[in-house]
């Protein structure tokens, strides 16, 4: 497929990428081989689609990279989009890889005598910081958030934050660190993201893709 | 020397630390062998100093864990503090290591007819936004900016935003993609930072560590 206009597709650095390159591989997207050369500095790759670029990013600069037209479209997690909540980002597909759920956690002890329905106002550690307090302001919870971007689940222990939000996959993180979960806030996935102008300005491409994308995702021949 | 009543200090990952564990050990401070495991998933280590404890963030962490309390003392770069400006964290000591700048940059095609200081509006992708509203406030112009957590320098290629503020070090990341610097907005240095509550609580081990920084930021022997 020759993708004429030229676009860029978004992928995310880390755990997820290793989901998605067999994905991607079965809709017909290669990346070129420096991709896979962990020393590159590279941040910007060519495909075997002719006019098809590949850039590698932080997954919550996935988002905002196609938010503001920086790449067509892109792959990220939906907890990405529920933290930034873009109204330029359509999320047509769910990808059905990087399954986990962002989950409020605290200390074993405390969860034993801890009642999440009885709270007014709460702190909590996380990279999650708007979908958080957009959770709880819904059941009319105040949560006064400190962001951090990493070591969540150090929060707790070093008495910056009793309560984080975090994602957990395995549980196997939180479990090494004494903490358990309290409360499910959203169960996430990956999604196949497009910027909402380009989705008008170059339907007929991105169809195309997006189509490929929803073919191998619902197991048809493509 | 013991730390009697238990010290965390805050360290960051990446580029900064090979620069900062000379330095560390110049004052006497040595972390346990599993630290430089490249593939451990631990955010947390004992030092050859009894009582003291290290944890590994990413450089932001270090100033918002320090901040809050969940470390006593760190080490990140002046960029940090610029961008957070945290009123609970005092930083008494430029490390001297870690040097660089943060700069305005642009295409060099735009900054051959581009004047700075005719602004009064400007659009720029930045890690630093509060850091880049802050400066451009003091001018009078408005700096509307967009939040990426990395791969900045991509952002005038793709069409995301013609302006990034970004640290410099060699220049060579910007030559790559065809910027030039226009604007110094700081000279960049790390920094030893304290938890201004600890410094009064437990002043007379933090006084220790800062002075046998001092001395060997000072040259003097330890």
């Amino acid at each position: 497929m020759r993708v004429s206009d030229g676009l860029i597709l978004a992928v995310p650095k880390g755990r997820l990428l290793t989901q998605l390159l067999p994905l991607m591989a079965r809709v017909g997207i290669e990346p070129e081989l420096d991709f896979h050369n962990e020393k590159t500095r590279r941040l910007s790759f060519k495909t075997n689609m002719e006019g098809l670029t590949l850039i590698r990013v932080r997954s919550f600069d996935v988002a905002t990279f196609v938010a503001f037209g920086g790449a067509h479209l892109g792959v990220t997690g939906h907890d990405t989009l529920l933290e930034f909540d873009y109204p330029e980002v359509y999320a047509p597909l769910d990808l059905r890889i990087g399954r986990c759920r962002l989950s409020l956690a605290e200390p074993v002890e405390l969860a034993a005598k801890d009642d999440p329905l009885r709270w007014s106002h709460v702190r909590i550690a996380t990279k999650y910081p708007q979908a958080t307090r957009r959770y709880f302001a819904t059941r009319g919870v105040h949560a006064e958030c400190v962001k951090l971007s990493g070591a969540v689940e150090l929060a707790p222990s070093l008495g910056l934050c009793q309560r984080i939000v975090d994602l957990v996959e395995s549980g196997q993180t939180l479990k090494e660190n004494g903490l358990v979960e309290v409360e499910l806030i959203a169960d996430i996935t990956a999604r196949l993201i497009v910027n909402r102008a380009a989705w008008k300005t170059q339907s007929a491409e991105l169809d195309v893709l997006v189509d490929r994308f929803q073919s191998v995702i619902n197991g048809a021949k493509t």
